[in-house]
């Protein structure tokens, strides 16, 4: 009889927003004449921008019509996208990537849940810690990170990234072969200056080791001379994959378009230890088990790069990072170690010692009716730390701030 | 230093249309003066009908208004459209299906990659032969099939279909874990009958198999009394995962939409010998490497269900099942053996003894103008068949009909 693949059941059963979910719907219930706020999950709120919208009102309306109408597309995106993705992102700051190193999908989460498929079965990974779950649980499904014990797992390299540390990640101490970065950090809202990237650059290059670059919030970027992509270090080419997203740039999260750079120097090696190019297994991979984004899909995300869709992008961002500056500077005021908010749209709270951080998320959501997102649910270095937002809107977010500035924890 | 997944390095090199596509590429620079008709690859060329055109339209403006606006959409799909799926292509056949028994994805080709990944590592697959070969790529990327020796996997059990058994496969004669089943088939235009079909559930009850069941083409069928889901098949709930596509049946092949149907009963075991439901281990795949299906593309795939959208999408199959006749009949008019083109839009073409398909191929293209694909592509049991497609217009189809009737091979 089949068997299954048995790393599914050494998944911890409950999702993260899953349990913030039921224990919010919970309280609404309980109490359906308080109003509640929500700060928790990433997701944004402003309408897609009218240059996109025109954009994609024109692609479905070639759909319609036999002359202009596109069935399967090429399976790793359309010239179009490829090549305003190509000039805008990165040949804007002196990147050049060939047209075949970037690859269009459906979104950021699918490409680096995806990519260990490329990897042998036993690769060694390292996460910083927090972590956005899909890295850990993509490789837990394949079998490579061993038991979980209830808080971590027992063959996962975890890099701790704390106010200690002032959440510089530590490089790995022993041999691992792939490291996940993400930067501008979810959930710490913190980044990596040129120096601190450069560094893990040069341990993959010593070590062999590659790097997994998620950097999906790259546009929350406010502080000058902040790397936007790990293509900007010298010698990442050789080392790293990028992974971006249309999701938070330009409000995209339920449009649904992302890409992945893999660069022709980016190798593993087989049996025999020659190096392979892992653009030529991604290329194979996808033209496999994908089928290219919807048309009018792309045509919305080329609009982003139009100059009034850059305006527009630029404006709405502006707003998320607002309340942002609000929930940091609010907090802060009332004398909370806070982080985050300044190039990215997440705030990390730092708990005062001994509350732990269910705890608090209850108590924030029974005392303040605001809810946000536990740090323990990130990784087992994120206790003792609370994840807040910016996508709510203005005056919702400063209702938020207000509430919790007259509250006794 | 990071090794990669070697069963990459097993697959054979080229994809079967983009050498087919090299070929005629070549064809036609060295003879610009002649034109080719395409009857190859299995692409639709009617645009998307105007029911369909103007939901889309409609949803498009939705995402440009803060009110309306659509962030990440539920993980399995909107209740609107898995509830449509559910009363039109399921109730209305007798077929109650659970409402989280239905997966809204990008792709019938991603779902059947995808699958397999709830599989264990030594799963043992049968397919049919000839075959999609996606089926076959991601359980070798898996490293489920052996080793490739240049015709066939050393690991696969192959389930031949030719002229000689009617395009029924045989029952696989020892145990295997998952069976793969394309009805209406791609590449053979043929179709099983209820009595067919039930002789693999009883099978796979039976022995503890499963069967994926990709019924991509069923809305081409035209012979009554064909099954257009293996859940008319009394137990089929048992041990059948369905595989659902808007692709072929309402132009969506650039467009981008599909479901898959996990059924509550469907199991593997665990190494404990306990029975696990593939319907909870599906879940948890598509919400930890998926993030949902682009809004406004699940509402055209819904208006697929009006009324107006059923009445249209009805009239473009017509049309190309007609170029299917055409096909059809002209080939058998001129004495070939030719299966097909009566519940699917592919025609298989049996060549006369001695003939390769490649060869055959190679002079259909030279002496012709006529592209097809060769049958050995697709497994090989198709060697000595050829494939022919009715997605061209009508005129061009009767054009290459009316060339191969003056031709002498």
């Amino acid at each position: 009889m089949l068997h299954i693949n048995g790393n599914f059941q050494k998944l911890p059963g409950s999702y993260l927003f899953a349990e913030t979910a039921r224990r919010t719907k919970e309280y609404g219930i309980a109490h359906p004449e308080r109003e509640i706020i929500r700060l928790g999950i990433g997701d944004v709120t402003q309408p897609l921008v009218p240059a996109v919208i025109a954009a994609m009102h024109r692609a479905v309306d070639e759909m319609g019509q036999r002359e202009t109408f596109r069935g399967y597309g090429p399976d790793y995106g359309y010239d179009f996208l490829v090549n305003a993705i190509r000039a805008n992102e990165y040949a804007s700051r002196g990147i050049d990537l060939d047209y075949d190193e970037v690859f269009i999908s459906d979104g950021a989460k699918s490409d680096v849940g995806n990519i260990q498929e490329l990897f042998a079965p036993d690769a060694l990974i390292a996460v910083t810690d927090p972590v956005y779950p899909v890295y850990v649980d993509s490789n837990a499904m394949a079998g490579r990170t061993g038991d979980w014990d209830g808080s971590s797992w027992s063959r996962l390299v975890y890099l701790p990234c704390n106010a200690e540390n002032g959440f510089e990640p530590p490089l790995p101490r022993g041999p691992v072969d792939v490291i996940y970065l993400c930067y501008p950090n979810n959930p710490t809202g913190t980044v990596l200056n040129r120096r601190q990237l450069q560094r893990f650059v040069n341990w993959a290059k010593e070590h062999g080791a590659i790097i997994i670059y998620d950097a999906a919030y790259r546009a929350y970027v406010t502080t000058p001379d902040i790397p936007l992509s790990i293509y900007e270090i010298p010698g990442a080419r050789e080392v790293a994959i990028e992974c971006c997203s249309f999701s938070k740039t330009a409000g995209f999260t339920g449009t649904r378009c992302a890409w992945t750079v893999v660069p022709h120097e980016v190798c593993g090696l087989n049996d025999k230890g020659e190096k392979v190019p892992l653009n030529g297994l991604w290329k194979r991979r996808m033209s496999t088990k994908f089928n290219g984004v919807s048309y009018p899909v792309q045509r919305a995300a080329a609009a982003v790069y139009s100059p009034e869709g850059q305006a527009q992008i630029r404006t709405v961002i502006a707003g998320y990072m607002e309340n942002a500056r609000i929930i940091r500077e609010g907090l802060r005021g009332m004398g909370w170690d806070v982080y985050g908010g300044k190039d990215a749209p997440y705030i990390w709270l730092k708990l005062p010692d001994g509350i732990d951080s269910w705890t608090f998320f209850d108590r924030l959501l029974h005392e303040c009716q605001v809810v946000g997102t536990p740090g323990v649910g990130f990784g087992p270095s994120g206790e003792g730390y609370f994840r807040l937002t910016a996508f709510n809107t203005k005056e919702l977010t400063q209702r938020a701030v207000e509430r919790i500035s007259k509250w006794r924890l």
